[in-house]
């Protein structure tokens, strides 16, 4: 492995809109979670002023950036873009030096963070997220004549991300957050996760890069590094109008009590926990249960477990089928090796989850991981099985333990199985393993996920997360704070904007999607009728 | 005037889901606020045992009724309006005597709110709102295939809507908050309000009618008579979903915070204050000064000024325009007779609101209305004038008072204009009176106003809401607790929508509008491109 050298390349400053700010907090260090060691340089926490700054020029930004035009704003992301992909394998060695993610899986991430930014500049250009709408005045309407009315969507101001550890390209700082937001017409300011600063760094000084070259207000992008206590001045700052997080139920829901108690509250966009049940149908199992078990396997093992699709809950009618199942996966999770997790913290949190279902008493363990002492925070795989009736009994069973843990379930009869799928929370994701003679009872499952999960997966597991049009990142609480909205996709930066309404507003006012003969050639609701004309 | 007898129709019951059921509180009577007769039948509020039962029915209505399909759902919903309007006369006179509002106005508030159903039904056949999006499998693309990813949008859950006082018909029991629910496939549960219960009563028993006539489950529309007690009882039910209200910062913010403290926190679209302000410029006051006083004083008094889109507030560079305008706007209103205000308590904060300004030492009164004590909830319009310092100095300045009272604001220049406008908290509207040579002035200002209103007005006033495609009804906090979203006009129903994507999803599982061949003819975005193919 060649690893290069990014201490040269990385101050440790934060990076407030054109300048680098030294932290004023007390130093620490990224950490190799593979071996323990201490990465260079040294960082700091920002403090208020910090704060205070990025926000301020975040809100001297809003005013120009938020009227770029379409090419503008898409050329701008598309030069974020080139220039991450640029810092190649610069990025990739600092990924994985101070996250123990492997290279092929940053390889990937990275990919899929470029790509991103660069389909959010494909739907800058479309223009459908302006919402554009004109309803003609009809002046000889009685017994009132109606007013021209005409309506688009506007950011709401700046937006603080708050970066997620596990994926520390896609949904970091420069993640689907910041991308929606700054597609949107958002500055953006950005709290780094204390777990891959120089990964932050990196990616924020080619950010600020594409903002100078773009010729952009230098408030268009700042990056803080901080805890709890900056996260909670970023998000009570009067200049900042909404807020992007991936983490913790309980750091989002602390984000999510600091922005409703501001004067003004603004919107918390947190996606927070998810255990993301999987339901094998007898038929199913029956056809493919020895296959299922590894592939489950391969699934909950992906990121050491550290994905918030990663599948904790899978449910099945026991039989003979389940049992081969149990089976399967017991012997492929036997077989895992022991993998890095992001953290120490992560590992240790883990470690209690993992304790703690082994100390339930209807909880069995049938399955661990390999264990490798010389993985400084090695995670090793578990499975647990359980029954339905002490499912039904313990909510706590429901609680995610972020890791390669999971809970096999074997349900008395469907019946069963569907009140379960009734008394589930909110999750990210459901999946059902169904054949075609499995419909009728999928049929009966399928209405009840919708209630529960953001995205229902058939024939497939829960991880992995296409970026597209049609793919939702979300759910209903707790697996995020805004069951409406989804933080991958395009979709995601619907977020991030609200509608304005123009009534009688003279043609030289008007802002160019909105003028007669739409000159940006955009979709536009004319009358409530769908057109480009 | 002819008034019908609604005592042998109306039966002071609540109705839940088919049933008619008595409440069990303190008895209380709507009172005719221009005569203070007390109004016959007699009403009870509903307890917690009919919040309980109300919003069980609606759960289980849910099921059934959001996978109605468009053409029975939106003939439904003209089904309701067609009862609503045979009501006719009855109603009309129910409503007047209940409000005080004269027969003119609410004859024009029916049709808006039977329309409003109509528009609705044609939103519901559209097709749009359920944001159908197909991206096609790829699986030869590499280094991963491509799953077959769809979205569509489901309604959230049950609704609870608040019925607001001030408009007894288009924002009560079948008003917008309803008939966008509704839409959207959620079962409604109404807490009437206790200014109009007869009202409330006969609206309700047509949507019943309509909910048996059309085959529905029962527990689809229920109402409910009752105070800040069941309302809390109301937004704390776990199968209530989803909360429209309509009335007081006050009563808002106590839902906002019920709902946020709920196990599962669910949104409320609370609809609170706004004084709508009006800019003057200098072109226009040039132009029209004299024409304008009347214009704006004809909008300050339409329902005794209890519209939420009143003109609160009016900013003016000082000089002989503003002097010409305030002349003319307080001879027009001296001019104004009483009129009746919907019920004491908002007379008597009326009056309340009147005393503070009043005895604030930089606002000075400089018209008021007629008076007249035969009027038992007479209110009586004032217009007050300040300078741009003291309505800097003093936010309270900015607090709605609900009725017929204004304030005119000499500014010292523009820039003290501009400097205002950043000041302001988030309204409904703005208002600009500008001739062509303001246009550079209007510039200015304009993108100041987007920030703080959901709706800018040129060269007319903010009462008078339309209800199209258009139209954005909402605003930034306090205006309302859901910057991004409007409660009248078809983007209404959004509020009780949320997106969910299918994975790889059999077709045989598939709902209608995700299919193949796009059997429905909807507008799709299928990878991403808008069609109907």
């Amino acid at each position: 492995m060649t690893v290069h050298d990014t201490t040269s390349t990385l101050t440790g400053d934060q990076l407030i809109g054109a300048q680098d700010v030294p932290g004023t907090g007390e130093e620490f260090h990224a950490v190799d979670p593979r071996t323990g060691e201490r990465l260079e340089p040294a960082y700091r926490f920002g403090g208020a002023a910090d704060v205070a700054r990025a926000a301020a020029l975040a809100w001297d930004a809003f005013g120009t950036y938020r009227n770029t035009d379409q090419e503008t704003r898409a050329a701008f992301l598309e030069g974020v873009a080139d220039r991450i992909d640029a810092l190649g394998a610069e990025l990739i060695d600092r990924v994985t030096a101070e996250t123990g993610i492997p290279e092929a899986r940053v390889t990937g991430e990275l990919a899929r963070t470029t790509n991103q930014l660069r389909l959010f500049a494909r739907v800058v250009r479309d223009g459908g997220w302006l919402g554009a709408r004109v309803d003609p005045a009809i002046p000889d309407r009685t017994p009132l004549p109606r007013p021209d009315l005409r309506q688009r969507r506007i950011p709401l101001g700046p937006v603080a991300v708050f970066a997620a550890s596990n994926f520390p390209l896609a949904f970091s700082v420069a993640g689907g957050d910041t991308a929606s937001a700054l597609a949107a017409g958002a500055p953006v300011v950005v709290k780094a996760h204390p777990a891959h600063p120089g990964t932050s760094e990196l990616v924020g000084r080619a950010i600020r890069a594409a903002v100078a070259e773009h010729g952009l207000p230098e408030g268009t992008f700042s990056l803080l590094q901080g805890g709890r206590e900056l996260g909670v001045a970023l998000v009570t700052d009067p200049r900042i109008r909404a807020v992007g997080f991936t983490g913790s139920r309980q750091g989002g829901l602390a984000l999510v009590a600091a922005a409703a108690a501001r004067p003004v509250p603004i919107p918390v966009y947190a996606e927070m926990s998810s255990v993301n049940p999987v339901f094998l149908l007898p038929g199913a199992l029956q056809e493919k249960a020895k296959d299922l078990g590894p592939a489950y396997v391969a699934s909950l093992t992906t990121g050491a477990g550290q994905l918030c699709t990663s599948p904790g809950l899978v449910f099945a009618v026991e039989g003979d089928g389940l049992d081969s199942f149990v089976e399967s996966a017991s012997a492929a999770l036997a077989e895992t090796a022991a993998a890095p997790m992001l953290n120490a913290g992560i590992r240790q949190a883990y470690d209690d989850g993992i304790r703690r279902l082994a100390g339930t008493d209807a909880v069995t363990e049938v399955a661990r991981g390999g264990d490798d002492p010389a993985i400084a925070c090695g995670g090793r795989a578990a499975l647990f099985v359980t029954d339905g009736d002490a499912f039904l009994a313990d909510r706590s069973l429901q609680d995610e333990v972020f890791g390669a843990a999971s809970i096999v379930v074997r349900v008395r009869d469907h019946a069963q199985l569907l009140r379960i799928a009734e008394a589930l929370e909110g999750q990210l994701t459901a999946t059902v393993h169904a054949t075609p003679e499995d419909h009728g009872q999928a049929a009966e499952l399928l209405p009840l996920l919708e209630l529960i999960a953001g995205r229902v997966v058939f024939n497939g597991w829960p991880t992995g997360v296409e970026v597209g049009h049609a793919v939702v990142h979300g759910g209903p609480f707790p697996a995020t704070s805004a069951p409406a909205t989804t933080s991958v996709g395009t979709r995601a930066i619907e977020r991030f904007l609200r509608p304005v309404g123009y009534q009688d507003a003279p043609a030289a006012l008007l802002p160019a999607e909105l003028r007669d003969g739409n000159p940006l050639g955009i979709w536009r609701r004319v009358d409530g009728e769908l057109g480009r004309d």
